[in-house]
């Protein structure tokens, strides 16, 4: 038997697009014999559709697109992932399902059993957990059919008290297929496949595993399909952060061990780059978007970002400019100068002294002699923000946003000024991965110039600051936010790590009061198991550690 | 045998005054000689406390306090809601939990079977759902005791497979005791009393129903905890919007009809409007700030924001700045003014010129005579905003977002400009609704210039702009949108209903490419069944009806 696994870049709710990439799919595999061709979970809506959900409307649009699909599947099945009614008079409305299309119809349909609501999930907003067991067998192959989630009730201290593949082992099958939509971060690739190996070695079944590849907003799905054979061994997997398609030998894959293949081992800076540009690449074809722009300050954060974002979207569509004060440096200058020449992008310097200037004296007489504080420096921020929106609103340019996650964590950053944007690119990534990153894109020649990465951090909004003015060193201050952020540890436990009490307090108390700076920034690539945004859900007006 | 209810406005995480609130509230009862007291869902921690909820320290310290408030229960039993550690292997790690404390400690802990995971609720991300059902047993009285959910299983097409009563039932249990954290929108109040109506009538049984009061951000808890005899009739109910406490005699609710007692007819815009004031003024309260700032133009939202937050925080507590351009008319200045005049409000002109000039001027070399369009519209919103920022950033102002629904629906709005804000008053509010509340709140005197009321709305961004040259009239696009937003009606649906098809897609599709806008406003004050924000989730990059 040919099984084939086909790898998309799907776009929530557009439908014509999502059935095409299907059919395109089936019509390959039926001309080269494939036998059944396996696509994604939620394939016909795009994953994940969320409140699209709720509209009864949508639902039948992908049971609509599922009938169409079937007509297709004459001499090739296939499976494809799509949300159904649930018939029954109680429960959710929805299932979570797994469509076998064959001869020209929907043959069986698979619900979800284990649904995930934590970090960035909420399929049990949305769907009934399914409670009935079936394998479906298609030319003499027992398939074990699974979504996702349905094979990781298999690590220590299990979330769920349903492991949904011990009740299809009992009806003997031949296969286990996984349809998921498993989003990437920089420790998921690595865990994904020693859950896919438990299942594999515990059940002693050859495994087809098919998931998302492609941004939805937030969310980076890598990709990495494969195929394990049953000791859990990988006999091969697809491209990580594309789209890809490829063919197995059901037979070839469960007999022979897999000498030949030697599954790639992951550099993680290496994923992040590519996840992040794919990120904005995606986001701007999804929407519609070519052109970019982003203001550059001369600091390694704005140069991260224009160099990912010309790899993203080609270099001559990222439009630089550079908002000078009276307090920034001539290197800022030269650095950001340097920096667009080096990759060819275009750019513009606008000085913001007119626009400041008459702002400080319209305020003047409202700010009564008020000594200079953070109002001031805002206040620059902001008339950077209005001018980079209002290039961005008259030439249709999406701003992009270059705040990293340190910044964002404690509160270092102006509302409607530099966190303005239509998306942050490396919101998830701290000060010190911004580093590596900067080292990364420099590994074969000098793109972003060296000494934007070597100068101390500034956010040049008065004379001489630097960031270490207010905050600890990044490498100290990244390590407590990963413990607090990340790790869900406590002021106890990081004090117990050997910080100073009072600096973890500070820090702690930094980002619970910045919540409601959070709630209003746009949304982040998502590259860690715990980024700002949809996955981390705070309230805003709270007292704790605050 | 007395039982009390206390209806308290706990602050999420704010442990030092959750736990004095419900001490005192022992105390009381001691003092009164009530058998037991009863306090709300979660009322340790605070609702919703989202994902503090994911920090052991933080459950830590719910428990802590429940060991010293149990200290208190010496001849007072209580009922207190707080999470509690699952203890078995499998499953989540919490249990959203009732703990009944007497005799100075913890006897019971009772824990909520049916667990919200909709709308603006998330309780399947963190907790477990209870499989065991136990009544308590006090002082020879059988207690049957229940969180929230578990007692809204009783409507057509039940959500969920169990019934808790159902379960609890067969042990006899001699009352209904429900804590909740409900809260309000202008359906809830009937809806609410219905459901509780269904149990205490089918189930025979008097029941006691505490909810939480105050405002959490954007989520209002109107309280209106209530006791009913055993037919369904409403004994008596507690204060609505305020905190409260009651004591009632279990015999005397259980055997005599509630003759002397006339359940509160509400009065939905009444209701509207005193939670919109409870919602201003507990956010300002438990973040610490008295004074408000907010943009007047001479508009009705500006103005109701105004007269509600004077209502929430004192008159000389909101600070009205007018900031004219050269497209602001004679009348919204005098309208302002006389508004303010009316409310002995501060305010402040500022007219924005210079500013928005320098802006023009220094942008000119880069926008090469294109024709003018929005960008310059939001220049101005943006210069606006920059002022109101520095205002409150000087001075510790928080500034109200005055957008409405309708508005922050199809997007007509700038962002970083009047999308700014802390708190979005009337985000939740139509534009017709918001008529109808200015309405309210003259209903006595005029303290919103009729002018202001009956004058065709505008922008005032350039020469001679209505509302109406882009949108339709507000009472045809509110309803569409009201068929879109709250009822989940897709296009085929809503066109069935008489509107023009044109227009209808022509809305969603507004609804819908706007969701990036709404990604970064303020939160909105909730009070209605589907309200932007947490009980929305939309996808950003998408194409429905895009």
């Amino acid at each position: 038997m040919k099984i084939a696994l086909a790898q998309n870049n799907y776009h929530i709710g557009n439908f014509e697009s999502n059935i095409s990439k299907i059919i395109k799919g089936i019509k390959q595999s039926e001309k080269e014999g494939v036998d059944i061709v396996v696509f994604s979970e939620l394939a016909i809506s795009g994953y994940p559709p969320r409140d699209f959900l709720e509209f009864k409307d949508f639902v039948e649009q992908c049971l609509s697109a599922v009938n169409t699909i079937a007509e297709y599947c004459t001499n090739t099945a296939a499976v494809v992932g799509l949300p159904t009614f649930n018939p029954n008079e109680k429960g959710k409305s929805l299932y979570n399902s797994a469509a076998f299309l064959a001869n020209g119809k929907i043959m069986s349909i698979i619900n979800k059993t284990l649904l995930p609501n934590y970090d960035v999930f909420d399929e049990y907003r949305y769907f009934e957990p399914n409670t009935v067991f079936n394998i479906v067998e298609y030319k003499g192959v027992k398939l074990a059919i699974t979504i996702c989630e349905d094979l990781w009730n298999v690590q220590d201290n299990p979330l769920y008290n349903v492991i949904p593949m011990d009740e299809l082992i009992s009806q003997n099958p031949d296969v286990i297929i996984n349809i998921a939509a498993s989003p990437f971060n920089y420790h998921q690739t690595k865990v994904r496949k020693e859950i896919l190996k438990k299942n594999a070695s515990q059940y002693n079944l050859p495994l087809f595993y098919v998931n998302h590849v492609g941004a939805q907003t937030e969310l980076l799905f890598d990709g990495g399909s494969l195929v394990m054979n049953s000791k859990g061994e990988i006999a091969d997997e697809l491209k990580y952060f594309e789209e890809d398609f490829k063919i197995f030998d059901l037979d070839e894959v469960n007999n022979s061990p897999p000498t030949n293949y030697n599954a790639s081992e992951r550099i993680e800076i290496a994923d992040i780059h590519d996840a992040l540009v794919m990120g904005i690449r995606n986001y701007f074809q999804k929407l519609g978007f070519t052109k970019a722009i982003l203001g550059l300050s001369g600091g390694i954060d704005s140069a991260l970002t224009a160099a990912l974002a010309a790899e993203a979207l080609g270099n001559e569509n990222v439009y630089n400019v550079l908002l000078p004060s009276r307090y920034s440096s001539c290197h800022s200058v030269d650095d950001s100068i340097q920096l667009a020449k080096n990759l060819n992008m275009p750019n513009e310097i606008i000085n913001i002294e007119e626009a400041f200037n008459s702002f400080e004296h319209l305020l003047k007489p409202y700010f009564k002699n008020l000594p200079t504080d953070v109002s001031e420096e805002n206040l620059q921020s902001r008339t950077r923000g209005v001018i980079l929106m209002a290039l961005s609103n008259k030439f249709g340019y999406i701003l992009l946003n270059t705040s990293n996650k340190s910044e964002a964590a404690v509160g270092y950053g102006t509302l409607y000024g530099d966190m303005n944007g239509g998306l942050s690119v490396i919101g998830d990534v701290y000060k010190t991965q911004a580093y590596e990153l900067a080292r990364y894109i420099n590994r074969e020649k000098e793109i972003i110039p060296e000494n934007i990465i070597t100068k101390p951090p500034s956010a040049e909004l008065r004379h001489n600051q630097k960031d270490s003015d207010s905050l600890p060193d990044y490498d100290i201050l990244d390590e407590i936010l990963y413990q607090y952020i990340e790790k869900r540890k406590g002021p106890k436990e990081i004090t117990a790590m050997g910080f100073d009490p009072a600096l973890v307090a500070r820090i702690l108390k930094l980002v619970n009061t910045n919540e409601y700076k959070r709630h209003q920034t746009p949304p982040m690539l998502r590259v860690s198991n715990k980024a700002f945004g949809m996955g981390r859900r705070m309230p805003i007006v709270a007292k704790y550690l605050g």
